[in-house]
This record gives C-alpha cells, structure tokens and sequence, in this order.
C-alpha cells in the first residue's frame, strides 16, 4: 500500500489506457459523483474507460450519466489494465464485485476508516470524496464541463447534506462556488436530493409519526417501524433511513429510537441522539455498535419485549449523563 | 432617495453616533441576522447602538442577541439620530413602526421590489440581505468575531434554504467559506434552523399527510387543515407554512394545493406549482395572486365547494400547459 498525492493519482492516471472505476454498494451522490465525473473527465483525456456499481444505480442520478456511451451491460466485460475505486472504505463495499475484482490499483476516498485495501491510495478527510476527485481532474488539466460539474456537486451536497453538516469545511464552499460558476445545475439538482420525496415515503412517515412515543420528559422518542406499514404503505426497507433521522428532529429530543421490523420478524434498532448522550454506549448493551451520534443494535424479541429493554438502557445513560 | 454603494453606507455609518436598527415584521433568520451583526458591529465602533423589531423575536434566535447588553424594552426610548432599516422592501413590513419612525435614514436591502422609501438605499439583489452587511462591515474596517459570524451566517443560510435555492450565487459560498474560518457555528445553528421541528408540528404534518388527495395522475396534492387540525395538536396557523411547502415535496407533484381553514372559518388557499404550472394564473381566477411557482386565494364557501372551484382552476391551467 502505497500513499500518494493528488499529482500522483493524476500522474498515474494519465498513463493508463483502460480505467475501470468502481463505485460502492447501495449507491450514494458521492461515490456516483466521483464514479462519472471521473468517467467524463478520463474520456475527454481520450481513454477507454468504464464504470461498475455493485447494485443497481437510482434513476435520480441518471444525468451523470445521461449522453454518454455509459451501459451498465457493456461494462461486465470491459478489459481494464487499471482499476479505481472510489469512495470506498473496504474491499466489502464492493458487494459481489470484490470476487470479481481482486486487486484494486488506486483507492480515492475520504473516510478516515479506510482500511488501505488498494496498491495505492489517495486518502483525504474532506468533506465528500468528490472534493478529492474535483482536485484530481483539476490537475490532469481537463476542463470542468457543466456535465461534470453535476456530478461534483452532487457529490458535494449530498455528502454535507447540502453543506449544512459538521463535515463542511471553508474548502467546500470554495469548491461549491466554483462549480456554480462552472454552471452546476445546483437549484435542481438539490431539489432533486433534498426537496422530493416519494407519496409511498410520506405515508410511511405519517404512519411513523401516528404511532410515535415520547419518553423520559420527551427527550427520548420511539418510532416502530412494522412489516405491515411497509406493506400498507407500498416502501421498503430503503424507506426507513428517513424515518431513523425523524426520530431526532424533534424539537428537544436527544435521544431517537426507531425499531424497524425485518421480513425476519427481528428487529433492527437505530439510535440517532445529541450530546451528552452517547449511542454507541446505550447499543454496547445489546452487543451493537457504531458511534456517538449514530448506532445499532438487534433484538429477536417480541417488540414490547425489545421497547421495555432499550429503554432501560436509555434511562441510565440518561440517569449517567443528564 | 439616493442609491448608494456599500463605501457611501459605511462613510455615512461611521459619520453617526446614536444609530437605531429596525427589522421586519414576522422576523426571520435574514432580517434578524443584518440587524444584530450591524449591532454588535457598530457598538465594536464605539458607537450608541439600538434595534427593534415589530414583533417579538423567536427564542431560536436567542444567539444573536446573548451576551450584549440588548434589551427590547429599554430599545423603545433610545434615542436615535440615524435609523437604518435592514431586509425591509416596503414601510408596510414594519407593521406597528412604521408609526413611529416615519424617516428612515438608510435601508440596506436586496428585494428588487424595494419600494425606495428611505432616504439612502443600498440594495443589491444578492442572495441574502446579510451579504450585503457583511460587505458594509468590512469596509467599515469591524474585524468579524464568531459572534458576528454566527449571525452573519444565520442570515445568508435561511435565506437561501442552505445554499440550496436558485438565490445561491458563488458569491454566496464565498462568503460561507469565509464565515466558517471566522468561526461561525454552522453546524449547531443549521441544526436549529433546519434540521428541528416541534413534535406538535410533527403531529400537524401527520394529520395532513393523512388527508392528503392527489389528483389529475397524481401531478396535484391538496391539503386540507382544519381548526380542529391545530386545535388537537396544539400547533396555530405559523405551522402551516411548512405545510403549504411539503405539498409539493412529493415526486411527481406539479401542483400543490393546502386549503388551509381560518378562524373565522373562511379557507385561505396556498398553491406551490412547479414549471410548466402557473400558480398565479391559477389564483388570480379567484381574485388572488403571487408569483409563477407560489401564488394564493381565498375561499369563503364550503371546503368541498372551495376544493372543487380551485381544481377546476389547476384542470384548465394542466390542460393548457401540459
């Protein structure tokens, strides 16, 4: 494993013929903005280049690829001399790719957990790894084309949450102007990732919050999630990461539990809360993980049964910390 | 009226010594946020400084206002020999004041449908009027403290959805950057303006995602609250602009409609259209008005009368356009 810089990714990158990018499971605005903004960029270099996503990409983004030769098909047989990956910590989030390819020449990513699986990685903790590949196709001199600017922006946005998080740097506004000089089609594309949501998703969530109940002087909020409401509503699983941020937006909430029922008829319980209280302290209990803001755990029992012993462990962390 | 530019503004600021700013009526981030940076920055001046606002300003501004020696009832005596107006396009938006203070000295505004009535006015059709202010106290040579900063920021990030609106300019982002290496809390006060609601509004949405109806192939949604609707969650009539926006938050929607019940039982109607759907054309068959994409009426029939007279209106506007 070999550390590099920006002018060395570039270089390298400039001396190969047939790059082949790969982008991480459940596809995000980052990864897919690194992914095709480096697909557009290699190609105006005049190389043969393709890109592979594990699972099947959300037509939301499909103007990062619109007008170009892009066919998720073609791309299973693409005979590639050079292989990047972008946005992605570990070899696992290549899903089914990581049997196929074994050895990957150059990592971008920007998550500070990266576990240094490529020969060579470019590893910065910038806001979105889309900074990072904005940088690189600065420094192959290639012209930043309105088409490309989507794609860094997108990745940009939908990593800070439309610079609104903790993880937005002065860097990353300077890089947002630049891409709206560029012509960014910012105002839709934000729309697009921040202002719409589905009719089936609203409904689920108005289910979610018919069922909500507060704890605990109304710091602590429970949210389940059932098979039924899935079904009722017509969403899946995907659905339910909105409804997990919900349980800590409410007004004085610290502490957002939601118990989502698996096909399995286990549950998968999520913890969103603000300081003093601590996530992953209250889901150790329970053998789960993650970190202070943010974490899981899973219980097999009946939901009462689960609710009652969360609950518990909230109560003291509150107890510990309030 | 004189148009003046932001070294005129500064000349003319510095020249005086018992300054008094007024914002507008229903306060919000933008108004609030001009008028406490120009506040603490006139006082770093040496200055006799004071501001008032029409209404009573809303505790999740608290910040702005903390640790100064800002008290709104002391503000009513101060005697001023300068009054400056900021993100006030008309005399009407300062309510009750505009009794008291029938001269306004300077108006710093970004509202291209200022009306002109001070007697020096520096409007520049930025993003946010707190651009502009930032501008004016730099030249006035103020170095920008955090807490400065914070309502600097404050102004520019609810003016602009987040820097997510068409308003967002690279200038906008620019002075983001700059913001955030001043130290301006962006991320605990995006939190407070974006990412928090009550859990009586949360309740409000619930009951009006659950009546919700879509229409003509599901590209309109109408909204109906009632009194009752507010009565049984504990939330008044403020709540529902969050309401009237979330109609058209779903996929696919071109058309929201919230019919909204007022306490003297006549219905106020909110359109919220996307292109090619105008929703002033739409609302002026009702004697309403508004721009392309936000407009308004009123109904005092029946709510089902009122629904069916205003998608007859949306089906003409649909057939025409679509």
């Amino acid at each position: 494993m070999n550390e590099i810089n920006v002018s060395e990714a570039s270089a390298l990158l400039k001396k190969k013929n047939n790059i082949l990018i790969l982008t991480h499971r459940n596809p995000d605005g980052d990864t897919l903005g690194c992914g095709f903004a480096l697909f557009r960029a290699l190609k105006k270099l005049g190389k043969s280049v393709d890109l592979r996503c594990p699972d099947s990409m959300p037509e939301k983004y499909s103007y990062m690829w619109q007008d170009t030769d892009y066919d998720s098909e073609s791309a299973k047989s693409f005979k590639a001399d050079y292989i990047v990956s972008v946005d992605i910590a570990s070899m696992q989030l290549l899903g089914a790719l990581s049997e196929e390819y074994k050895t990957i020449d150059m990592c971008i990513d920007h998550h500070i957990t990266n576990t240094k699986y490529a020969k060579n990685i470019l590893l910065q903790p910038t806001a979105a790894a889309c900074e990072i590949v904005f940088d690189v196709i600065s420094e192959l001199g290639i012209y930043i084309d309105r088409k490309i600017a989507d794609c860094l922006y997108t990745g940009i946005a939908t990593d800070t949450g439309c610079f609104r998080y903790g993880n937005t740097t002065p860097q990353t506004h300077i890089k947002g102007a630049e891409l709206i000089k560029l012509g960014a089609d910012y105002e839709n594309i934000n729309r697009v990732m921040f202002e719409t949501k589905t009719l089936s998703y609203l409904k689920l969530e108005q289910k979610a919050l018919e069922g909500i109940e507060m704890y605990y002087d109304n710091k602590c909020a429970i949210i389940i999630i059932t098979q039924q409401m899935l079904k009722d509503t017509g969403t899946d699983e995907s659905d339910c990461d909105g409804i997990t941020v919900l349980s800590r937006k409410i007004e004085g909430v610290l502490c957002g539990i939601t118990l989502r029922q698996r096909s399995d008829m286990t549950y998968k319980c999520s913890l969103r809360t603000y300081p003093p209280i601590n996530a992953a302290n209250i889901c150790h209990t329970f053998g789960g993980g993650g970190h202070i803001a943010a974490a899981g755990c899973e219980f097999s029992d009946d939901v009462n049964f689960a609710k009652s012993r969360i609950l518990k462990a909230v109560e003291k962390e509150f107890t510990e910390k309030l």
